[in-house]
């Protein structure tokens, strides 16, 4: 392998970037990297940050970045990007942020297609974090964009989540019914100068009163991600749930558990491709085209794939 | 099975409710249901609705279905529906929507939650508008909240797929990102009359633009659903677009696609079941949770686990 894993150990960002390269790719010996370099992590706090389109998680991202680098921490940042087919590729403007940080040793800024990618985009999120964490980085940040249940999963495997809303993310209910107030530890509503900022606070308020399930009662931070206002806030509480977590010992459990999932998903991923063999592949765009006929329902092409 | 076929086929609520709670709890007979009422399925005109949460997407459905009973036709709609944890099931809001048509034999309502459900909601959606299908109902209606990744593969199983933004939902490239503009033949606009309309339908006229290698121009709809605005122009385009697509013979391969996505999805579900036995189940438990110890790599721990 052409990688030094003492290059990752010491925030080398062409090894880092290398390193995540082939985890992307699952090329060739990405397993063993990731066996490797498993025993070095568990020291970087992992953060999950989601929320709708528009609602200014970049931003946010950049202001907390900057406050963290200023305090001495060093950062790695992953943002998943749906990939648009007319770009083929993560979409321009996020890569060029950042850029203030490109010769910065302490900040790693990578995004990750999700769309098209060929396989699970949480086993490679959480992979590519792993190496950052590895390296060395005091904070790792995961932001996803959408809110959908598979946007939800990626920022739910970090040890604090915060999901970002805007005063227009409509009321409390709609909010619930996007599975934001389960997997949310931190709210934090941005553009908050702007109407209705209240208005949003006191539903999301009301929502989280039905969570009487916990100990954790989560925050809301009011910020103007764009005025650089209320980020410091935003670390502190941030700080706040990190500490709760390990005084109540259970960053071991939250590890745990995305341990299980990612063992669940490797082993998903491997049992599909070790079915689809080229064969059964051909068999069934066969079973599904046949000339004018009407294909058969599912279960029966499954049936007949199986015979195979 | 205590489902009468033929009493689905002639649109009898109660049967064609009893059949689609077999296949949502995947009870025994779902498999031969869906063979049985498969032959009978293709006369329905699939209609896919997704958008952020807030836009306003129940409004429009209702009113979209007011339209299409009055011009005599029937109406079946499954909604998925984030359970919350809280409330264990579907959220009221959407169970007391539509009760207008409750003794109307021509409109069938069914939530379905998507979180925690046991198994692929992608797959029992497809199946549940198959039953809807086969009941003979001229037009299925599949509405998504969220506009994340997994949402966007349920509206997309449609014929034609709607997405319904509003001026708040973020500038074009937000909307590109979160993979809308891939799947939309319909764009609407709702709550148009609010601030920022016409600069919403500029930035999503101006992201299409990048779509050239497509030959349907996605049409964009103004409408305010809350005052019935815009409706009639949306299910004209609707036609338009249902008749585009029977013109160009693309409703087949739109369905072949459909089929090869469910076989897929049926089979990763089954080698995922095959896979985890009770003895393996309890094992993994064990390796990850090892009193006190550092647990192994995912990687190690499934080299263990394919060992049993």
């Amino acid at each position: 392998m052409a990688i030094n894993i003492d290059d990752i150990y010491n925030g080398d960002l062409r090894a880092i970037a290398r390193a995540i390269s082939v985890v992307e790719n699952s090329s060739s010996g990405a397993t063993e990297l990731i066996e490797k370099i498993y025993p070095n992590t568990g020291s970087a706090h992992r953060i999950g940050i989601t929320g709708p389109p528009g609602a200014g998680k970049s931003t946010l991202v950049d202001k907390l970045t900057h406050l963290y680098t200023e305090s001495g921490k060093s950062i790695g940042i992953v943002a998943i990007d749906p990939t648009s087919p007319f770009s083929g590729g993560a979409l321009l403007g996020d890569r060029l942020r950042l850029q203030g940080f490109s010769l910065n040793k302490d900040v790693f800024f990578r995004s990750m297609a999700s769309r098209g990618s060929s396989g699970g985009i949480s086993r490679k999120t959480g992979e590519v974090v792993d190496i950052l964490d590895s390296s060395g980085k005091d904070v790792v940040m995961i932001e996803t964009v959408g809110v959908g249940q598979s946007e939800l999963e990626v920022a739910g495997m970090a040890d604090t989540t915060i999901v970002v809303l805007v005063p227009e993310s409509g009321d409390g209910i709609q909010a619930m019914k996007a599975g934001l107030m389960e997997i949310a530890d931190i709210f934090v509503l941005n553009k908050s100068d702007r109407e209705g900022a209240d208005l949003m606070i006191a539903n999301i308020s009301e929502s989280l009163e039905l969570r009487d399930d916990l100990n954790w009662t989560p925050k809301i931070v009011k910020t103007s991600a764009i005025n650089n206002e209320g980020i410091v806030e935003l670390k502190e509480s941030i700080e706040e749930h990190a500490e709760w977590l390990s005084s109540e010992e259970l960053i071991g459990s939250k590890r745990n558990i995305r341990l299980i999932n990612r063992v669940k998903e490797i082993i998903l991923e491997e049992l599909n491709e070790q079915f689809w063999t080229d064969e059964r592949r051909s068999l069934l765009e066969k079973f599904v085209s046949e000339n004018g006929k009407k294909p058969d329902s599912p279960y029966k092409i499954i049936e007949n794939l199986k015979k195979v």
